[in-house]
């Protein structure tokens, strides 16, 4: 069985990386990819690695009728046309940060506000690990940011099994390339500007820190740094638990219990060979997260790495994770890319 | 039906591409992966991306018979091992330059001699797109180097229609990554030695010279410089025609009537779009080809660009399609890769 | 002594060149640097290695009077505004290509006309290897483009010296950086898109084909390809000479004729180590260009290698050196920078 | 007035960076520069910024007398030669950790122990900023680690005005590059491993630690990714304060009372423009290190970035500023580069 499915906002990076999943997928068919600037271009116009597909771009202004619609559009844009999305198809999945936090106050405190916060109660958020059940029967799933998703799935575990508390001080620095940005000029990505840089460009005070501490239920200090790739993000979370007496069999067990059976999960040991510890171009190009952490004895200190590529798990390949559940199809289908060994920036 | 397959010298770079495509390919299983020098590691130990695999490394000693035997070993090593190549399997695929020769004199000018010369006739190069027939039947298929391969490919058209003849001169200036040279270490291929640079390091007198006037007929001017990539092949052939009038349209002609039907073979038009015309990032982890050319007037030259993955369609890729057609198997099975967009350096 | 200076387009790549030299340079004092975008910020804002210079943009509708006049900024807007650049300043060096070409119809071809014709015969092309004596009493210089620099020093002395007859055939293929576009924004600058390329921006017919063919008097096919590099120009010329039995020591003797005594030149002899040839990362930051070549007897052709910084030797070093010819001061005072070892992409 | 010095191990990385910033040096003349390997050849062979040296590379066997000697072996080399170094030379400036730590036992616990551990209490470490005053008569100067100080100079304010205590947690986030390992190769190295990452590659443990606690009294949790440049190290310090309200102007207060007097520290305010944090492209061949903080209220939180270039101010800046200082010379001599802007990867 197939079933119909438009991107809205496809000439942008997440909506081309979006094409090519569901292209690639056996029981999604595209209707629609829309872009109201390229409209009537072929979608390899913009997205090169889609040039033999056959697609041209639709206008945003009339969409047909699907049984899913992925909308990868800028901030702002879901909450306002959400009705019409909402009209066009029984499943809208978002990609924006529109429907991710539960508060409203929250997005007052880090956005511009919200015009429909009725709906934040009915959107569930997109991550399979945490909320398989919930997205089973959701009609609006809003799939989390890429910083975030890689922060909250290094730490998950650690905070299901109880072995941190609200107390413990968690420190998240996060490495990320330039497609998180999206496919808008500015002179800060310019490639002579932008190229081998390791630039705090979120000191503080980042928007994603609502999110991990709603999905942690705990504060999480974040700090984001630029750093010489397209695709990727790596957190390095260092933890200070209050409990004593960590040791590396409990945090494995914590992170078995909560990982042991998921598809999209690695945990890596640290030992043997050039890749020891997470790291993004392991992962670029395909839906998992790699996690690991090491205990620093003589700091009190937990360290959890993990990675994930910003436009896969961290949007895209999230987004269809949660769809293939949405839909009741094997979760993995449509997801099963390898990475490329060797290669370069991911 | 399935085939058993092994690899022979599979921790290296294009070993490790050949267990990539292995693995997802749903007509050849796996039998062996050797390495001397990691038999008994976990293939993941060196390819991260293979990190899934239940498969470890076994020694080249004692090699268990398969349908099919592809080699990845260093120049030198196939010549002398081949007899037990082939008693180990019916179909031998090979990597490195052993067998891609016809004329023996040319391993005295170009290499170190060669050891079995009398194999050489019998051995097939393993460009599908010149040499489709005898692959059907081949039992040693000499797959052609990354190099030549994006310069044949990009000049053959113009050479099978009589467009181009002896006596025209011919500049192929190619840029090429670091994955070329292999795993092994040298001063040369040290990070910091490497990254940034636009090195000609073999300004003339390249051993594909030899394949290329092999499979052309012709002399082919041949310059190759390391850029800051780790896959990819890229080729601006610079023409210059005795035949007046080659219009655009008798060009195009020449390279629909090659190419119309090949699988791996794209034609750009040079317009539109970032990506008018071929380059590595494009193709990366894809057996694709892409061709462009452009006609200068004023200087009386055809100046025709071409971009492979030099892992894929440069020597991986190559043996999986060769392996494709000596097996009667759909041609493009296990090679319908796409690749990334956007994306750092392949 | 000193001279007064000032630097139109202050703001850009090659403004702040010129600011980073004329401040390290010990006989020329900056007196404004002009911006109309940044005009009242520090000059540090947009060139962060600027951060400790005490200088403020200016606006460029107040020009006060000094002793030379540097101009930066983009093609045409030079030559409309000539006339307030003399009055402000007696000596005036374009970095521009709007007073490069000797004969108007060229920009006809190339550009979009001129419109001060008459000024062309004037203006003196900015290479002190050609023009030396005429930089002596210039009143207004034109600095060469960065490809044209690096293509034409590679093939003058071949030229100079007779070896080559205007019917040879000449191949220019150029790799550059992305601080050749400059600072404005365009997708095709973003660094997703821009990282990690080998792409042929300009197949053929670019502008500096003009310069090219009016400094040598003889035409070269040429190519330029966008590589993954922010500051450099490399060319690789594949020279198809008429006249036989052109012998190495023939060739050095060209190049030391010609540049033996050129304090910027550097001849490498292909011999030793891992920079063998010429190359951007060696020259970065520095007004040097290098130059090497070799013999290829397969194919009867000459390969010559040279490479610049494209924003030193390719137009702000460039402009200071012919500044100070035109002072009569120490040609190389204010020049003698040297590049880094090892370090990234220049 | 000029000394004679004599560069140990100086075919290696911060070998080179010596005898380029010795070269420039008007008080400086070099009388050996020593490779075992390399003796006998060019300096440039190796080095190709030095290539218009007229020095050759002699045996380390035979060392002439000297006023000051620069060391730059690896780790281990320094304490077994020191009396031969010592020998000839009144100064020694060693760039390696054989004599960074007073504490003998820390020898035992991070490095294979030491073994002339009575020298340690004679050795000053080499950071002006702290140390200044022993420096002027220092006899035997240990320059410190890269990642130690570029941590060291982040925290050092805070400490010394006393705002931070023992008790507070503070963690270091380091972000380095290749260079940081010197020339040797390693599969690790390799450019085709190397590129494009964002690598923990000293998750806990790191030697520096040990260097850091000695310096600033306090424990620092410290982790280190290797990412995708060849000379730089960044720190990102995340300090949680016992002691509440610290306010910006405390904080400013506290680095201008340490550094308002220091020549190559910048303190950055976080404003403006597209660099307004410190990052190593800036200080890329510099003797600067760049400073920034935030407060981060919201989790009680102060964050420090820091930046330079461990060749520089992390290795062979710092030792030509500590020896000025031994001279009793101007100490900002022979180190007023300026970085270049824009450019790549540093």
């Amino acid at each position: 069985m197939t079933f119909s499915a438009s991107v809205i906002g496809a000439s942008g990076f997440t909506g081309g990386e979006l094409l090519r999943l569901l292209d690639g997928h056996p029981q999604f068919e595209i209707t629609q990819a829309t872009s109201r600037k390229y409209s009537g271009r072929s979608v390899g116009y913009t997205h090169p690695n889609l040039r033999d597909l056959k697609l041209k771009y639709s206008s945003p202004e009339k969409l047909e009728p699907v049984d899913v619609l992925f909308v990868a559009t800028p901030h702002g844009v879901s909450m306002s046309k959400i009705d019409a999305f909402s009209e066009a198809s029984n499943v809208v999945v978002d990609l924006s940060a529109d429907f991710r936090l539960k508060d409203p106050l929250k997005y007052d405190e880090y956005y511009d506000g919200h015009s429909c916060p009725e709906l934040l109660e009915k959107a569930v958020y997109g991550l399979p690990e945490i909320h398989r059940d919930d997205l089973k029967s959701a009609k609006l799933i809003a799939c989390g940011g890429c910083n975030s998703t890689v922060t909250i799935l290094g730490l998950y575990p650690l905070f299901k099994s109880g072995l941190l508390t609200l107390e413990d001080i968690i420190v998240a620095d996060i490495k990320v390339g330039s497609s998180e940005g999206g496919a808008s000029r500015s002179t800060s990505s310019h490639h002579a500007i932008r190229s081998g840089i390791v630039r705090p460009y979120a000191p503080i005070s980042h928007r994603h820190e609502a999110e991990i501490e709603q999905e942690l239920g705990a504060k999480v200090a974040f700090t984001v740094h630029a750093v010489d790739m397209i695709r990727g993000a790596a957190a390095t979370c260092h933890i200070f638990p209050t409990k004593q007496d960590l040791s590396k069999s409990l945090l494995w067990k914590a992170y078995l219990d909560s990982y042991g059976e998921e598809p999209f999960v690695r945990l890596l040991s640290g030992t043997g060979g050039n890749y020891r510890y997470p790291e993004p171009k392991v992962v670029a190009g395909t839906n998992n997260v790699e996690i690991a952490f090491e205990i620093d004895e003589r700091n009190n200190r937990i360290v959890v790495f993990s990675a994930i590529d910003n436009m896969m798990k961290g949007s895209a390949g999230q987004a269809i994770h949660a769809a293939n559940i949405a839909f009741g199809i094997d979760e993995t289908i449509g997801l099963s890319h390898r990475s490329l060994h060797p290669t370069g920036a991911p």
